[in-house]
């Protein structure tokens, strides 16, 4: 199989029509159908986002910001459709959708995109429900591809004995729990840094190699948005859930629905004061601030990264292999 | 009810959250899963496309181009996914995806957006089966939207009786004779000149008033790797399907797969001047050139306009109500 050369993204025309290609294809349309279908089944009703947006759309990390001129106006190609699917949740109880997401990394390597399909859905419904629909969408996509491409997977060297540890229950541990496992390795790191690549392959393995949520996150690290546990104002209501070979693949949080303390938060985080310096003003969350005020309803989604669960279903260890056009600051397609 | 209002972009996070809204939400969610379960059921299968892209992501009209900066490359927001789609053909007999198509228009109407949701496909055959693909996918969002979302479209005014001529064969008929349609009347045009919307709705009404093909448009007009007539070398195999309230929702064609046809008439195409004296070499189409080249294979696709659709459906006489945030040069959300 030729699957070291679908690190390379040159000649990538040629290299996605060979063999292994086809068998990747098929695993990512059973995987896409799994997601798809899981909303579906569970009532989550598909809506549409912008992608060309204002910063409100682009609020994961203000520095990989893609700039366009909007006839005048700075606009924004969006990292995720989150605010405007939280607009929805006055009137739905559930919503997805899928965009592609945008990122400007400067750096390239075989972890990150500049541009992929992300998944995304609100509900309303707290940390368990959130969790459990998160792992719920997970294993339908996993499962889907046991199901509908086991030929393919087979072609790519995986069994379904590979895939078995997805369809257990997750492995759960807090982000005390997770710096703690850390302790007294060369890995250690302390209580307020995020955890890199390295302490996420870390400690899925110290969990017995399963996909892992990583919850409860100190609040200063995390979106403005994410809710502040009420029992322990240090961290907020977020996991991450960590893949086998990808790593962090998943981002979900209950949001804030108390409009003062959403407002501080906002006014006190480091993206806002970027933003600020930028000229970007605080009108231009207005209308995301109002929704909350007029309708604090306690909600939660998440946002899958599509080719992080694709790579660590195939197991690869380069990202690229799993995306057909994979973008990159050195490449265009 | 509040139609009327949903024309408005001002205030529309409170718009979105009205009564209206909630249903017209629930029509296109249907009309979304109608659209998705046809391909999955027809054997289509899904791939990923990149939207920040060399011009060859955009090249439905070079006039309406949003650019990017990409690393100090010139990067373009994808107008389609349509030459990612085609290079899946030389593996897979029918693919398809659904991307947000971005279009830089200066002109606020009632017509246009400047993002929507875009649902492509493309597959190995010929004019007849592209023509009955796209019509079993419209007619399947339609069927959707009726048996799912029934209640929904009667409290917004549209009864089944309002799209039965939706789920009867469409209507067919040459540009040529669509010209001779117009003969006489105020609206006469002479042949070669493109059909602009109130000659596509009085071609709907003059046919009876269902969905209508229009075919082989003079290939002056329509995009380079359209499949030349290969009894009438003046038109291309091309179909526009236009829709009764919002005209035309889908482009469709077969693809040129003679390579030196091709080439030439990239060449001598009126988008190819432009971008030449924008610098752009041919180069950048290099990729696209060397598939047709290498794997000469006859297929066709289309581009389905989703709140085109919506809008049809809806029986809406402006486009901005069907779609929660409808982009234009004056907005941003």
């Amino acid at each position: 199989m030729e699957l070291e050369t679908l690190k390379s993204t040159d000649g990538r025309f040629g290299l996605i029509n060979g063999t292994a290609f086809e068998a990747i294809d098929r695993v990512n349309d059973a995987l896409y159908w799994g997601a798809l279908d899981y909303f579906r089944g569970n009532g989550f009703m598909w809506v549409d986002v912008p992608t060309l947006t204002r910063v409100t759309g682009a609020c994961e990390n203000v520095d990989t910001l893609y700039s366009v001129d909007h006839f005048g106006r700075n606009a924004y190609l969006a990292q995720t459709g989150q605010l405007y699917l939280e607009a929805k949740i006055p009137r739905h109880e559930k919503v997805w959708t899928v965009i592609t997401s945008s990122r400007a990394e400067a750096k390239v390597d075989a972890r990150h995109l500049n541009q992929f399909q992300l998944l995304e859905f609100e509900h309303r419904g707290g940390f368990e429900s959130l969790l459990n629909h998160v792992e719920g969408t997970v294993k339908a996509m996993v499962a889907g591809a046991v199901a509908n491409a086991p030929g393919e997977l087979a072609l790519l060297g995986r069994s379904p004995a590979d895939l078995a540890e997805y369809l257990k229950p997750f492995n759960r541990i807090s982000y005390a729990e997770a710096i703690g496992l850390l302790e007294g390795t060369p890995l250690e790191v302390g209580w307020g840094s995020d955890l890199k690549h390295s302490h996420e392959l870390r400690l899925v393995a110290a969990t017995g190699g399963r996909p892992l949520f990583i919850t409860h996150f100190p609040k200063a690290i995390k979106f403005f948005n994410m809710r502040v546990n009420r029992s322990d104002d240090s961290v907020v209501n977020s996991a991450d859930l960590i893949l086998p070979h990808s790593g962090e693949a998943v981002g979900s949080a209950e949001r804030e629905d108390d409009y003062a303390l959403l407002k501080e938060r906002l006014l006190a985080s480091s993206m806002y004061s970027i933003l600020s310096k930028r000229g970007v003003a605080l009108s231009e969350f207005e209308d995301y601030l109002s929704l909350v005020r007029d309708n604090p309803i306690l909600h939660s989604g998440c946002g899958i990264g599509f080719p992080r669960v694709s790579q660590s279903v195939l197991g690869f260890s380069d990202i690229r292999q799993a995306t057909s056009y994979p973008l990159n600051a050195e490449t265009l397609y």
